[in-house]
């Protein structure tokens, strides 16, 4: 089953990590560089989220570098075990934050008050994209895995 | 591999769908009798989705029941395959739509404006509660069944 596209440790699986690293990135920073993103739970709970998928994708790209350059897949049990709970939880908890954070967005323009200038609100629905961006590219690495580690 | 619990075709999986569909009419009932619940997307999502999960829970209850009394279980691939898709599918949309109608709920009890009364803000939660309690019930399914697919 080495053949699986994207499983721990593979060439896919480092570019997976990467684009999550990336939107996750680029969601933080649209949701909270200069806006006062604090005023509502959602946006604070999309902030939390992306601040724990950050270190997560980071964590497993420099190992997927390693397994890649070395060589060797760390492919014991117990490491696959931990890889597929962490990312079935991510990826539950960024989904969360994704559609909270639209929903949010989408009530924000419909009552049209003054909470919400043209200038944020564009922001906060990049956001809620890069932030959904980053929930498929975390959602296919735990599909794979899961297969993987069925299929064992 | 028979012996996993929950799979398609055994009591266990039946009484994950008749819970799937008992709280998404629940769901549906608390958001839609006497709401005005068209007035934000997230809601009418909702309400999309409950409508799409109550079917969807019911048809595979009434397999579960003819295989659990004819004794033949339909685990073909191209069945399981469906299956699997299908849940997979309603499991994201049921989690999307409970998160977005959670944000919404919140974000309307910050404003604190004249669009919740404590009556119907009640009921949205409550209603945003039943959904994800679907969404539990429905991706335990989809767990289950993927493993059983992979493992085949």
């Amino acid at each position: 089953m080495d053949g699986i596209p994207g499983s721990f440790g593979t060439a896919a699986s480092l570019s997976l990590r990467l684009g999550q690293a990336f939107f996750s990135v680029a969601s933080l920073l649209f949701m909270s560089v200069g806006v006062e993103f604090y005023s509502y739970t959602a946006f604070c709970f999309l902030v939390t989220i992306m601040g724990l998928l950050i270190p997560w994708s980071t964590t497993l790209a420099m190992v997927d570098i390693y397994s890649i350059f070395v060589g060797c897949r760390l492919r014991l049990p117990g490491v696959m075990v931990i890889v597929v709970l962490g990312d079935w939880s991510l990826s539950i908890l960024s989904l969360a934050a994704a559609c909270a954070t639209a929903g949010v967005v989408d009530s924000l323009i419909h009552t049209n008050g003054p909470y919400c200038p043209p200038k944020y609100c564009g922001r906060y629905q990049v956001s809620a994209a890069m932030a959904f961006l980053s929930w498929v590219l975390t959602a296919l690495s735990f599909l794979v895995n899961l297969w993987l580690m069925a299929s064992l």
